[in-house]
């Protein structure tokens, strides 16, 4: 949405001079109210300025950026995930490299006994314990994987752009999707760079 | 952008009308031409109608949606993409593993001896050799390459999204960014999920 000249100078007067009547803008740049009227409700319709009866017009603080902002803050976890893969802590390395190719994922989630999420396996640490000198099908994946506390989670109520940010700061591949139960986090999804990457492109393929 | 009931009714009949006068949407609605205006405006602003100056107003076939496709398609491939790490199709496995664990990327781009692309190694296809019987220092990556002119590449020029849209449709993680030579292509840059991821968490965090 690009805004003309006498928009923006409409946002700058009420910025510095809201809240303020219409007849007061108009005044201030030599126009009628009803002159005015058109890109009043253009700039409180696109969120920029909001109104107040009997109190006038003030800046909202939103900007063309927000205004999409608020259309990515509706997506969810819940809504982009994926199916997770996960393996037993006592399967061997070769075993979690083996599933790693049969399911094609690039991270599989670890549980115990219980099912509940003991650790994470990146392709990287795969990758890593291939390398060692160790018979593959000798060591178990919970001597390589990353353990808890040091995992990041989400919830399928999370919005995906917090997510996303934790993909991005911690420099992992996935999250796991999980469910707080009484003695510990049961792992109902997975989700990915490629969740993030399909949700980009479905901003723009939804028309 | 949230639409009224009356700006909705408006949208139909510059649909099955259209191209159609201001006057003539007022008549059908029973209201005046000014009553009507800044809605009229406001519909055009947003890009939902377009109007021709004696011809009328008409129907753009912009949904909300498309409005923000428009903002996303604004982003292209030269602002997201990084640096790229590339090996010369000599080196063997085992170097490029250590090569790939050094510089911490998810793939590698293989050129030969004029600096040209040749071959794209993912850590999957490294994961994959490292499970096999070859001593990794005896096998040059050219053997395990995926190969031109099975690689996708994509340009700085290209649109965000389109790259994105590559990377899911061909379930890779990394696209070489290239530049046309007279006999080849070189290899200028890297276009992964974690740009396209961090280009999405940026639609938020420009606020």
């Amino acid at each position: 949405m690009e805004l003309t000249h006498r928009q923006e100078q409409i946002i700058e007067i009420v910025k510095e001079n809201g809240p303020i009547t219409g007849e007061n803008i108009a005044d201030r740049l030599n126009l009628t109210r009803a002159t005015l009227r058109p890109d009043l409700a253009i700039l409180t319709m696109a969120g920029f300025l909001d109104a107040r009866p009997r109190v006038g017009y003030f800046y909202t603080g939103k900007t063309g950026s927000e205004i999409i902002s608020d259309q990515v803050k509706k997506l969810k976890v819940r809504d982009q995930h994926s199916v997770p893969v996960v393996v037993n802590d006592q399967v061997s390395v070769y075993d979690a490299i083996t599933t790693m190719f049969l399911e094609d994922v690039g991270t599989l989630f670890v549980v115990n006994h219980q099912a509940h999420l003991v650790g994470v396996l990146s392709r990287k640490d795969l990758l890593r314990a291939a390398m060692g000198n160790q018979e593959l099908s000798d060591v178990p994946v919970h001597i390589i994987m990353t353990r808890t506390p040091k995992i990041k989670i989400c919830y399928k109520d999370d919005l995906l752009v917090d997510a996303a940010t934790k993909l991005i700061e911690n420099q992992i591949d996935a999250l796991p999707v999980v469910v707080e139960r009484e003695d510990g986090q049961e792992v109902v999804g997975r989700l990915t760079k490629t969740n993030v990457t399909k949700a980009f492109v479905d901003l723009v393929r939804d028309e």
